[in-house]
């Protein structure tokens, strides 16, 4: 059932007035904002963000849910260190995990026996599932649902696109020119889906050797130029340590993380509310 | 047409007796033996390593061509400093790029306008380009083709396992117990299909600093139970430097490489050949 007036995406949507829209509401969930985090190339840190985006909104006291598109490759469950729960359900749902902290999740692995067996699936079973995680998974209210992407601007993408109403999107890169081209590619595609791009958040820009303290930058792209070319906002740069590697061990490295992605999550906030 | 004779897995096959082969064979390529490299995670490399076993193929004197599979990511035209080539064709076949080291190579991007354009298609029409790439590519005679496979065990993975004859896949991985999982679930697609695992090169080792010469673990996975539990080789370790993130300067940096990944080579065509 298609509801323009609890959508979050009514306010930029064109499809109201033409009545061609197909997004379907489960009447017993409220989501106010779906933020996306995709990035077009795999690797890059998209779960990682993504779990960085919920946990931060989560304690500035938030309704947050997390739904891991990447059925495929898994890895929302681990990075918020509860792999080895599973989801139930009943006829009518299946209900999210729920974190210690009160993150609601939903993830292929949360149904899956064993972690490490693959999922050798056609694509519109794929699509299907993710579906199924939007329509059926009892999310209750949220104030925000964070989409875990999977890479590539294929299937699972294009569905999401068409079938969930993205309020805005983030996309992640490294500063490395092969992924910044792919990144394109998805920048492009959320465009031409009339999806708002809110910003680029890089990952890895660099790391700190423990023994001399030097900044070592891992890689030589020219974040510059790509934002520019783009017309994208750089919405922040993440380090590569040992605080933002182990998401499972948050709660003990959550002053540094708080000092790299606090200004960003502002941002977030500012692009999704403003 | 099927033709077990020119086959590269016939030796292993079992559909051979049981008469249920599908795959397809050009009868103007002549391809001895087929590596497929695999992860099942995004952006640990593969693409990386899928170039540098062509190049060291190549510099012994063999026949080498490349098969980017990762129609919606592609990587392998920019990572062989060929990024503005395109491909040509006629009514017959496609022909693929050449380097100027006389590597073939066939991947989307050649296909593309503009490489920072998305493909947005279903998944039908995915694996349909990749069974193009297999069949109506113009390989000729080929000692080996390496095919650098997308992310994920979905769609594309499925039907290269199912069209076309692998000798041995190669999985890569970088030492996080996050990625293991994945790449869990990638060699045990593999294993399903009864394609044979030759084993698992470990990218990202380390780092080496610049200033102080420390070598920097980047991830601490713990790699020597994850290869014991999956029963899989490690035919070597790559660290992550310049040389290695910048394979478009690969001639300059030659020997470096050459220390590193010559080992690796041995051991790879030992296992296909032995």
């Amino acid at each position: 059932m298609s509801n323009c007036n609890t959508c979050p995406s009514a306010a930029t949507c064109s499809s109201k007035d033409a009545g061609t829209c197909t997004i379907e509401f489960n009447p017993n969930n409220n989501i106010k904002k779906v933020i996306a985090v995709m990035s077009g190339k795999g690797g890059v840190g998209k779960s990682t963000v993504s779990v960085l985006i919920a946990k931060k909104l989560r304690e500035k006291g938030y309704k947050v849910g997390i739904l891991d598109a990447d059925i495929t490759g898994p890895s929302i469950p681990r990075l918020l260190g509860i792999k080895d729960k599973r989801a139930t359900g009943n006829e009518e749902f299946i209900f999210p995990v729920e974190t210690d902290d009160g993150i609601k999740a939903m993830s292929l692995n949360f149904l899956m026996e064993d972690e490490n067996q693959p999922v050798i699936w056609r694509g519109p079973i794929i699509t299907g599932v993710v579906q199924q995680f939007w329509n059926e998974v009892l999310w209750g209210d949220l104030d925000y649902l964070i989409i875990d992407m999977p890479p590539g601007t294929g299937d699972v993408a294009l569905t999401i696109m068409q079938s969930i109403p993205i309020t805005g999107i983030i996309m992640v890169s490294v500063p490395q020119d092969l992924v910044s081209m792919i990144v394109a590619k998805a920048i492009n595609m959320a465009r031409k889906m009339n999806i708002n791009v809110l910003g680029v958040i890089e990952n890895m820009s660099y790391i700190v050797c423990p023994d001399c303290g030097k900044k070592i930058k891992l890689f030589k792209g020219d974040t510059e130029k790509f934002i520019k070319d783009l017309g994208v906002e750089l919405l922040g740069e993440i380090p590569m340590n040992e605080d933002m590697n182990n998401l499972e061990l948050y709660n003990e490295n959550k002053d540094n993380i708080s000092k790299i992605f606090e200004p960003i999550i502002n941002k977030i906030l500012e692009k999704v509310n403003g």
